[in-house]
């Protein structure tokens, strides 16, 4: 499949997405050649560690790496060169890349059909008025602001509350059904359960009939908060979705300030209206700030001190806490089988569960800062997996110790020796991060093709869990990429395969095999499992780009770090001057192509403008526009009271214009999912309920 | 002279310049009330220092310090909640500054008169085109991007070779009505110059026959010029004014991202036209980054390093440098009171002389990173010089020892320990600041309003420089106010007053004379003294803000430092919310008060717009502003040309446009400066000469 056609099929994110493979691929492909032609021979032809051969263990593979070379030595000018040109070659590499990132994403944006975010911009912080509604004001200020291109708006209300009742009225219905299977395949005994906390107490019910009156009583208050929520103006948020005639109109608005008060009337494109998190819509500016401080005093401890609560569990799940606590256990436990398994697993485990967890809980901080839209919630929460990454896997592996031990260090250290310590210890732990490689990456990427992760986590789901034939549904959907994950890992491979360059040449061809194992899996896997659930534009490229030259500069520092203490000191200034060389290009690159990923040039949407008005005269915009921007909660609340009532359809005739959304190309995809190998059989209802999900 | 009088006489940068020594009033009054009822006594019923009677020597300054304090008492606790008073008062302060000026900008901009920069963008790198000039490529560009607010434009030319050539035929002149005036003194004798280096060699010519000459070959050349300039298109840079119908849409261009490739069409509001930096204008975009990384280099090195060049000088500079190299000197040298003079006063005179030469070395860095108005120019230089002063002076006070060695040290150290070496050597250098506010602030000010300095150059240019009557008009021009010297110059006082805040509250109330006194006497120069050079309607203030928020987040890093060595460790945790507490306030700061300098809001652009339009709805502003942005050499070049060639004028007719400039508020100021004392009487010709020079 050619990359035109991937982008039609999968999206720009999923097809830019794989170009980080790609690029790994571009980038270490030379640097290996290299490597091997020029810094190998020079590092095998001494031999400093043969005379070492009483004193100290190494195997061949410290015989080709830089500690073979005999201190100050000559030879140490050949690394010296080498860092150049591995950095010269990277950020060629990265700035070819984002050159062509930039074009097909403007390319992208270009060849789009129609679609509301082009026209549409989220304002927030509608100043309070006495006299005027949130609504009226809207209208007013950008009538008044924006005479020739204001079109229309949608205000954004509360519906948390709202979602919550669908939520609790959906799992009900679950249950319903749950109980009518169970009573129709065992007609002799109607399905009894208690009301208490999770059936375990309480009074004694008819299952089925608790149900229906449970649900019924959700409908209606449903049913109410949806009135609530439309006319109540408290639970209207000073935030609309305010479109345009025109994307030159729309482009204009989202890039200027609107008012004095450089608070008030804050505009921003709005995001696709999938990518959009509904939750946060509700978060006032004033408390923005304090969030976003209190998240990184958070992600601080988090990084740094992550380790002092699961040292504390680890010292309780050992056998003598066990015994202590339960003495009862005290025979099982002093079984041989089963004291070894619990002394070797036992305290690995908390710290595993944690690992598992933690994406989960960037996640969870990011939504807590209040970002507006999925896409920047993943940027966000990959950002900082990969500091958590940098810091407690790479920097943790590479000093041993516990990471407080690490900080400690550091700060009662000179800043110039920070890098010393670090690149003294990089040489030795080429055997450690070769292994890693092929366990965490090599395996990983196996076992992403095997799919083994969701296949457990589907069987647990389903013997736990799962009680309809819906809740199969669901647990079998395969989800999307997931960026916040994915690309934090990548990152480390780009890491540790920079640091090695120069080092141990011999690490390289296993970063190699990494990236091309790992693109042809995630291209299968994109091709045919993964779901798109918004799509971006690739506008998560400048962190991506950022992330290597940070890895870069980072190199460049342990480089200097490992030779200053080989007496190769007169080489230190002529590697200084690499680093200053990269913050120069990462600016370079950050003002040549960085707007094409913020902003939106005039130029591109007067020229949309102009070809859609000279094929399609008579368009009624407002009428594509008019309803894009509702909440899917609404629709689902729909959904939900139409199967049961019908007669609320007059009431909400309002909400009922959404059906009749334009189907895009995106739009399509989402109609069409291709299912998954599992699913294709045991799932004729899949599409249907999608489009009740998601419409 | 009440402010809104004030800010009509002398423009709002100097009015809100003023508010900075105002500013220091209100964060240090209630700071000295604070810490003399609370930490005075507190400080001075100890006895630690009279137990160390015998030791040490210490005055009484010393005794109402924190040094009087116990190791480990629990007294600290004073300090810290005292630490915490003086931050909460002093952000108080700056956030309701910030918020004053914000408002005095925001009213100033909207009751000003119409100007030619709220119509005006400046178009950088406009991409070159085969088929078309810069020209015609802009004007086809703005009209189809913006096709309802496009109204005119002007290409930038580079004029830097025809300013030069001005320059030399005025400096010609100049000499010409020289040779005369002493021809018509003595008219026995024809004067006599040599054409070589400085007149000092070269073939002997009669001094008014050659000089006239020169300057018909230089009218000559300038002509050529001229016509060059207007009609080569090499000579035009890839750069225009271009100017829109209303305000608003000169906003929304200028905020917006015109072209594809975000390097190309760059747009930024244009600066007044007596802001612009001309020479600037011809500076091509790639080369742009690479100078601004360079000049970071500079000046890393011009603040840590400028004393090795110094140093060099002085061992050169000595009785025995100066014996080696002029031997005949010897007896000469040798005489007592010689000797004392050159041993006391050689030494120090190499670095006086850079001290004062540091600003202009500053301002020629700036002017080469290619700033393209004046003030922007002055607030990098001043951010420099503030950095240059924290480090050399302030630093370099505390701790003794050059600066290299205290880099030295500093990069030897670890890094928590580096508050605490400042911090440790703070209360003892009490003494030697209140005595550098005594002898650099209080005296320096009142030089201020005798003008001593002024006074001696201008004595010394009238001595040595001023040869005709013209000369010595410009060698008693006082100038502008100097932001880029005086504000760091203030900031220094800030630093060390917060710093001393809690440590020595002895100090305060000389840092408040120093600020009343300042207040003074600024008020009165700016009032009666100085001219305005540009208006930028108080831009420079979040740069302000920002120093004084680093200069309090610096007095609590020292603070915590210095508590920590004083067995006081338990308060440290305290103290460590501070500074994120301080850094979360900046943030807060700079989201809700900045945009207001640095973007324009359509709400008000479109108010400006609406009344306008109201008011003078057939207004020709096309020929208002067809000819606001000729560079100021044109017409200089002008007005010569008209003196000497009135055959010129037919040729020149497009330029001549210029003089019907329409006279604004700030252009009237121009036109009657109000004349200095000393000039009121010699100088008749002012005003004209003034219209010549700065039209």
């Amino acid at each position: 499949m050619p990359e035109p056609e991937l982008i039609d099929h999968a999206g720009l994110d999923s097809a830019v997405y794989l170009r980080i493979y790609l690029l790994g691929l571009k980038i270490f492909i030379p640097i290996l050649l290299l490597t091997w032609a020029i810094l190998v021979p020079v590092n095998w032809t001494n031999d400093t560690l043969d005379k070492l051969k009483g004193e100290a263990t190494y195997s061949e593979i410290d015989k080709l790496s830089i500690s073979n070379i005999p201190q100050g030595s000559h030879r140490f000018w050949t690394h010296v060169i080498m860092a150049y040109a591995v950095t010269f070659w990277t950020c060629f590499a990265l700035k070819k890349e984002y050159e062509t990132v930039a074009n097909m994403r403007l390319h992208f944006l270009q060849s789009e059909k129609r679609r509301p975010d082009q026209f549409t911009v989220l304002v927030k912080n509608v100043p309070p008025d006495a006299d005027e509604s949130v609504s009226e004001a809207v209208e007013h200020f950008f009538l008044v602001n924006h005479p020739d291109n204001y079109l229309t708006h949608q205000v954004v209300v509360n519906a948390n509350k709202l979602a919550k009742l669908v939520g609790e009225k959906k799992s009900k219905q679950n249950w319903l059904d749950y109980y009518q299977n169970k009573y129709e395949r065992n007609q002799a005994k109607r399905p009894i359960m208690k009301t208490g906390f999770l059936g375990l107490w309480g009074e004694k019910v008819d299952a089925i009939q608790h149900h229906i009156s449970e649900i019924e009583r959700l409908s209606k208050e449903i049913a109410e908060e949806k009135e609530n929520v439309t006319n109540n103006p408290k639970a209207i948020m000073p935030a609309a979705f305010v479109s345009f005639k025109t994307r030159w109109g729309a482009a204009v608005c989202a890039q200027t300030q609107q008012a004095r008060n450089p608070t008030l009337w804050l505009t921003e494109w709005a995001p696709e209206p999938r990518d959009v998190f509904w939750q946060n819509l509700a978060i006032p500016y004033v408390s923005l700030t304090i969030r976003r401080l209190l998240m990184g005093v958070a992600f601080f401890f988090l990084t740094f001190f992550f380790i002092i609560p699961i040292a504390f569990v680890q010292s309780l799940a050992n056998i003598e806490g066990i015994e202590k606590v339960a003495p009862f256990l005290k025979p099982l436990i002093e079984m041989d089988t089963i004291k070894s398994f619990i002394q070797g697993f036992l305290p690995g485990i908390a710290l595993k569960i944690f690992l598992i967890l933690l994406p989960t809980i960037l996640m969870i901080m990011s939504k807590f800062e209040g970002f507006l839209s999925i896409s920047r919630l993943e940027r966000r929460s990959a950002s900082r997996y990969y500091i958590f990454n940098f810091v407690n896997v790479f920097l943790g592996s590479v000093i041993a110790g516990t990471v407080l031990e690490q900080l400690d260090t550091f700060l009662n250290q000179s800043v110039n020796k920070i890098p010393e310590t670090i690149g003294v210890a990089i040489p030795m732990k080429a055997t450690f991060f070769i292994t890693y490689i092929m366990v965490d990456g090599w395996s990983g990427t196996a076992g992403e093709i095997l799919r083994l992760k969701p296949l457990i986590i589907y069987h647990l789901k389903n013997f736990f869990l799962v009680k309809t034939e819906k809740d199969r549904e669901e647990a079998m959907d395969p989800g999307s990429i997931g960026f916040n994950t994915g690309e934090p890992q990548i990152q480390l491979y780009f890491l540790i395969g920079l640091i090695y360059a120069c080092v141990t040449p011999l690490l390289t061809p296993f970063i190699l095999v990494f990236f091309g194992l790992a693109y042809v899996v995630y291209r299968h896997q994109i091709i045919n499992v993964y779901n798109q659930e918004y799509e971006s534009s690739a506008a998560f490229w400048p962190d991506v780009h950022g992330r290597i030259v940070a890895a870069l500069i980072i190199s460049q520092l342990l480089l200097m770090g490992l030779l200053s203490t080989k007496e190769a000191a007169s080489s230190t200034p002529l590697l200084l001057a690499l680093p200053i060389l990269t913050i120069g290009f990462h600016m370079y690159c950050k003002g040549r192509y960085e707007p094409a990923f913020i902003r939106y040039p005039l130029q591109e949407a007067m020229m949309k403008d102009t070809l859609e008005r000279a094929r399609e005269p008579n368009l009624n915009l407002k009428g594509y526009l008019q309803n894009a921007y509702v909440p899917p909660i609404f629709k689902e609340a729909e959904s939900d009271s139409d199967s049961d009532d019908d007669d609320d359809e007059t009431n909400d005739k309002n909400w009922q214009k959404d059906n009749v959304l334009v189907p895009t190309k995106r739009q399509s995809r989402k109609n069409t999912p291709v299912p998954s190998k599992m699913s294709a059989g045991s799932s004729p209802t899949l599409p249907e309920i999608r489009e009740k999900d998601k419409p």
